[in-house]
């Protein structure tokens, strides 16, 4: 149903990056999406590359529907169209949209699911069992030109300038973390590694009005770390005793909360040691091999190990962190590319100098 | 000051249990402990063994402080006195005591704590950083025909038989897994492992309105499992598909919690995967390896992964659950010796013929 009803229009095609397969992605002319029934079209702004667009580009299909395994909700399979963190402009409203208006400002919440089974009728829709984004599930994706989505998933951002936007989407991620966690105002949060999730979190974090702790071994995502002000201790793994130093700056107790942004067990180990008892450890990181993990720590200090993935119904909490002024998205915007510099810009740069890096935004 | 308080009158003595080292356990004839105000003096009626002791019979000294190594607040290392599942009559009140009377039955918390620490301020007494147990740590045992303890961890059971009464502490621990878990009445409890831990968690579970599977190869406990009523339903992985069981008997679903109860990696795998999304793994048992998670599980169904450790205020509620007659403790007193026989017939039939006995009790 979902993948028929985008059927383009005879002839009209927009330019968009397609998931042919690992080590294959090209920037093509494909068919226009359809505007159909509660459903809105999307000139897309910009569009951020995440983490997991670059597992799929070296080891992929990963989330991306292989050849012969359609998604069970789109239908599609590889070749796809890439892109999840985006923003745009509407452009036209299917019939019965309402709250909306062309030419608004929106951000998408890239999601993909059943709508009906016990997780999505219990609002737990990020673990619908049949869940999928956008951008990698198929349904289009914000690597085009144009996109349409159902209109729950649009979310106007007011006044927010589109290419900041773009990065709502892992900023959401962090919220979501966040809210998982349950930390609260004054409690103290440990984060392990600045890359873009970390660093994003970490913001999110100081505008819900935490003292962040971040631990990074990179020069370059220190600086960020320092100069955007997201951690009020900027910590180094490679020359500091970092659960030393967490236990000092507490005043001996540990971390209230630690966050796992980096799937690196090492620093999953120092999370365990530096959050106090009862603390709370939320991973953030996708793993790609299993963790080895000392029990003894979680029974004997009563941790609770939590994980998270993506967000719900964080959008609206996100974006007004934003609109507040309480978190400054901008500093972390690293570079600006067009579509056709996806590959050489954007997915090489990411590959061989990661952490020089936050967030680079494709215009389509 | 404790282990100071605790010097016996002139020539008393009492039989006592006494680690001395690893496979080095004798019944010795030691001073007895002198009533202190604050404190209760208990003549034991029966004290369990504990798979805590056989860990420091086998491989101690573990949590029983080594030589040279005295415990910060009893001053106390090996040899101690051992036990701590223990029951009895109070025979004599130190200055200052209220609320108890000479004859009253009781149970003991067997805490040692600081009582000033953040921990201990905060409630979290079972997380106090110097926390030991007395019967471990010093400050006397139940494995002793006299103990003195300090009023706090002394709770009357009234008519509970004393023999069911020992088994309170262990029950605890279940009791205190339950809440760490936060399942309801209505919940789907799935537990790892039915040996006494196990057995007795499942035993709260039922008795909170839970639906309880447990997983189980040993043919002895299966059947305490069955004969007991603790389980719904018993499975034993060696030959049903223990996930796909849950889930059917979930309607697919998965388990509203899970219990970890057995220390075996096997067992958490399946534990992460027959728990539902948004669910809770509790782990109970004490592990002496590391253990090996797919953080992957963790994370795309956000479980909550916690650590529980011994009871916290747990021990009223559960005496309640046995006064009311919500669980039966009577069937899981597998032998009754005295505390000569303990090496013989106590440790020896726990290491050598583990799964045929629940709960071996002592007579001091």
């Amino acid at each position: 149903m979902f993948a028929d009803s985008i059927t383009p229009p005879e002839g009209t095609t927009v330019k968009a990056a397609i998931f042919h397969d690992r080590k294959n992605i090209t920037i093509d002319d494909v068919p226009a999406p359809e505007l159909r029934p509660g459903a809105v079209a999307i000139d897309v702004a910009w569009c951020g590359i995440c983490g997991t667009d670059l597992h799929e580009y070296l080891e992929g299909p990963i989330f991306i529907p292989s050849t012969g395994h359609p998604h069970p909700l789109t239908g599609e399979a590889q070749p796809v169209t890439m892109g999840h963190e985006f923003s745009g402009t509407v452009t036209a409203l299917g019939a019965g949209v309402t709250d909306l208006n062309v030419g608004d400002g929106v951000v998408v919440e890239p999601y993909v699911v059943c709508g009906d089974c016990e997780l999505c009728a219990a609002g737990n829709y990020n673990l619908c069992t049949r869940m999928g984004f956008i951008g990698l599930a198929g349904g289009g994706g914000g690597l085009s030109e144009k996109v349409v989505v159902d209109q729950r998933w649009v979310h106007p951002v007011g006044d927010i300038p589109l290419d900041q936007a773009a990065l709502i989407e892992p900023l959401a991620v962090g919220h979501h973390a966040f809210v998982r966690s349950g930390a609260r105002a004054g409690d103290v949060a440990f984060v392990g590694g600045a890359g873009p999730i970390g660093l994003l979190l970490a913001a999110v974090l100081k505008a819900e009005g935490l003292t962040v702790i971040i631990s990074e071994p990179s020069v370059a995502r220190k600086t960020m770390a320092r100069t955007t002000g997201v951690a009020d201790h900027v910590l180094d793994p490679a020359t500091d005793d970092v659960v030393a130093r967490v236990r000092e700056l507490t005043g001996g107790a540990g971390a209230d909360v630690a966050f796992e942004c980096t799937s690196v067990n090492a620093v999953l180990d120092q999370l365990l040691d530096a959050v106090k008892p009862a603390g709370v450890v939320v991973n953030v990181s996708i793993w790609g091999a299993p963790a080895t993990i000392d029990m003894q720590k979680v029974v004997l200090k009563e941790i609770d190990l939590r994980g998270t993935i993506a967000y719900v119904n964080d959008h609206p909490a996100t974006i007004k962190l934003v609109q507040d002024g309480k978190v400054d998205l901008a500093p972390f915007i690293t570079a600006r590319i067009a579509l056709d510099d996806l590959l050489d810009e954007g997915i090489d740069t990411l590959v061989n100098r990661n952490d020089t890096a936050v967030k680079i935004l494709v215009h389509p």
